[in-house]
């Protein structure tokens, strides 16, 4: 019996795919960066199912591939060329097992879209705050598995902080029925954490309980316009100590970026609302939330602006007056990946650092950046309320784009030993997957990496799981 | 040469103790539950002399029994009476090593008093929101090793939602720098999240970059009666979806401790004001906090309290006008461990579960109990905004305290049974040390107990940090 007739025994033939065009949707990577092979693609509908997939894999010393939504940036739920693994899709977990709202939580099979689990807790009145532009295809368990982080990371965290329990078919068809409810348990190793983030390399998340919240009513966003990105630093702490936890977002966009938009609304004949009279060198996009007074976090945003206009932070600010101009100023924020993918691309970074040192690393890198070619243009924007920017790296008008990616690597060179330098991360929230694990294990001190190992070795002696990512 | 020759050698003369009487107070846990003994009790000054410590330990063979400020207790910081075992003492790692604004950061040595912490931050104008009755005392080393919880954990988390960044002193010695300032880092596996919570047995914590928050200038308490758990519970629902963030505690006090407290100060001559002009079963204890605006504050908690009253969920509110009033709300729910230990004790219980069944569980654990021995009284209080009740069992009124000692493995086993039942967790916010280790490991399935297992073995192969605790 052919290896593949045996899986189809075991979970039936329908939940197993063999034909390359059948494979075919599962074995490139969303960016197009990455494509692999694999000895069948296996879409199991139980935990039960992926425990005896994965128990199958490992006695025959079959490499085993997760993947949710197939959304990631880096590669990592994409199998290499060898055709030896198995790439096993959570996309028929979708079951929303549980809601339970005198607990604020709700329990979630891994194959779940973003949205569904968003769009069941409001059902019940509650808000699942985890947010991202591919909300709509991306998986919970691919979340979870990739630490996602998104828009709302300032107030609720990233993925890891709204995880209260697992539950995880380990390397052997082990299932860890890890599924609590309970914001507090000290009764031993937190292996839940082991998991979030680890790109399926310990393990396969096939559900997970999760944190609720209350529904924030009130929503106002503002736009505010800087003179110098120190001078966004400056208003976002003014604005943590208006806001406390009302602050829900504090974005930057360099006015590059918005340019880029700009040229991308226009030909389409979309008409634009100009933002502000003239262009400003720095915008802030800051959300002020509260559960359900919106006169207050009008007064209160309306307030602050002034304040910071005051002192000199920002030059000019607008406010939402409804919740579809609350909409709107976002989509300026929401379509910059878009713009910059109509531009060609760039080169991408997707960085952390202390935000104390955001101002200085952009100033540096800039320079060294323009000292390497005039012909570059850096394209700044991201999360700074996170200390998270996306720094890429483009080309100047008229300039093919191809001027940035020959130069891909000096590029990554300068970028990489700034974030180094002010004590940054080189992966802020894409994670490592095949794209960045070289560089992960390049710039991580030894000590660090040979922990990284042991936990690997100890978890999955036979390197199974998700092998050539991360680590 | 002796052995404690060495390490005096190593160390310097004044950081090795190895006469009895300068041990003694390191070698008792602070219930008085624990005595062990040791081989000599080390007191680095630096991390190089952490490191230099274990490394010795670990040429040697000889266990290391990290202590911070000897206030937990569950006797996770007591070594056994082989006196095999170095006693670590972190007190003399006390420097606040930098605290950065910009970046909403401090980062500490692990001996710092949590109350040093708590000043650093205040004098930056900040808030690190960890707070606990032995504050004076405790150090932030011991509270990241066991995760401690305390009165803000509604809205701040767990020591370890603080925490962004660890350094760490392996079992062989090396040292793991992992002191970052970073929301986001999705780099690999999360280390630090090992180390939290595992009570020294993976190595020693010696020192962390830490989250700070707005200070919260405007406060108000409301004591709240109410007839039923399943009240407080309701209650708590609506305070949750009114106050979202701004609900920073929300404890529940059974009378029977609240008349505890009130027999404790009367006869101390001490003028206690009346709570409410008649007892109610439930007191609940919620605060409302805000960035800076005392007036909003106070309209929102006095409609809440109406909304709850009309509800039919409190039947009588009382708010703070002041800090001094909020202050002296507070004593109530902060005097009811001391009224306890006058009484003589009882039998604790620290256990969390889903919000939802906390009602269930009360009622039914309390009807076992009484059938057990009508003697016994149940005294409920804790975090019900967390899940975490300390639900105690002493005796009623007249009767002696050994009633209930005597009978200490019968009650327990009605109310772990009960907890397991209702998916809760045996301990909560303590941990385990020695005092819960047993019951952890009989309670958790074997594939939970494998995979710690197998953690245990991957960092401290030879069990020599912190043996016979946790695992």
């Amino acid at each position: 019996m052919e290896p593949i007739d045996e899986l189809r025994e075991l979970l039936g033939a329908d939940a197993v795919l063999g034909r390359a065009a059948d494979m075919a949707p599962f074995l490139t990577d969303w960016r197009g960066r990455y494509t692999g092979r694999a000895l069948a693609v296996v879409q199991p509908r139980t935990t039960g199912q992926v425990a005896q997939a994965v128990a199958w894999c490992a006695r025959h010393g079959v490499p085993v591939v997760p993947q949710g939504g197939n959304t990631g940036l880096v590669g990592g739920a994409t199998p290499d060329t060898s055709a030896r693994a198995v790439l096993l899709s959570t996309r028929r977990l979708r079951r929303i097992r549980a809601v339970d709202p005198a607990n604020d939580t709700i329990t979630v099979e891994a194959g779940c879209p973003l949205q569904e689990v968003q769009q069941a807790a409001l059902a019940h009145d509650r808000l699942f705050p985890l947010s991202l532009a591919s909300q709509g295809s991306c998986t919970i368990g691919g979340n979870l598995a990739t630490n996602a982080g998104g828009t709302q990371v300032l107030r609720y965290g990233n993925a890891r902080d709204l995880a209260l329990g697992l539950e995880v078919v380990l390397g052997d068809g082990t299932v860890w029925d890890g599924l609590r409810g309970l914001r507090k348990d000290n009764t031993g190793y937190d292996l839940k954490q082991l998991f979030i983030g680890s790109e399926g390399t310990l393990g396969v998340i096939t559900a997970a309980t999760l944190k609720l919240f209350a529904v924030p009513r009130a929503r106002v966003v503002c736009l505010l316009a800087c003179d110098t990105l120190a001078a966004t630093v400056a208003l976002l702490g003014r604005a943590r100590a208006r806001a406390g936890p009302a602050l829900t977002a504090f974005e930057v966009m360099a006015d590059d970026c918005v340019r880029l938009v700009d040229a991308m609304a226009a030909p389409a004949g979309r008409q634009r609302r100009p933002l502000f009279a003239q262009r400003h060198p720095w915008l802030v996009l800051l959300e002020w939330s509260e559960p359900h007074e919106a006169r207050h976090a009008q007064d209160q945003c309306e307030q602050l602006c002034a304040a910071a206009i005051a002192a000199g932070e920002a030059r000019d600010a607008l406010l939402s007056q409804s919740l579809d101009d609350a909409q709107s100023l976002w989509q300026v924020r929401e379509s910059i990946p878009e713009a910059q993918a109509r531009r060609g691309g760039n080169v991408k970074h997707d960085i952390s650092l202390p935000v104390g040192a955001m101002a200085a690393f952009t100033a540096e890198t800039g320079q060294a950046l323009h000292a390497l070619s005039t012909d570059l243009q850096v394209l700044v924007f991201g999360h700074l309320g996170d200390g998270n920017l996306h720094f890429n790296v483009g080309t100047r008008d008229g300039v093919p784009i191809a001027a940035a990616f020959d130069r891909e690597a000096q590029i990554n060179d300068i970028v990489y030993a700034a974030v180094l330098r002010h004590g940054g991360s080189v992966s802020a929230e894409h994670g490592l997957g095949q794209l960045r694990r070289d560089l992960a294990q390049r710039t991580k001190a030894p000590e660090e990496m040979a922990l990284m190992r042991a936990i690997k070795q100890a978890m999955d002696p036979r390197n199974l799981m998700n092998p050539g990512k991360l680590i």
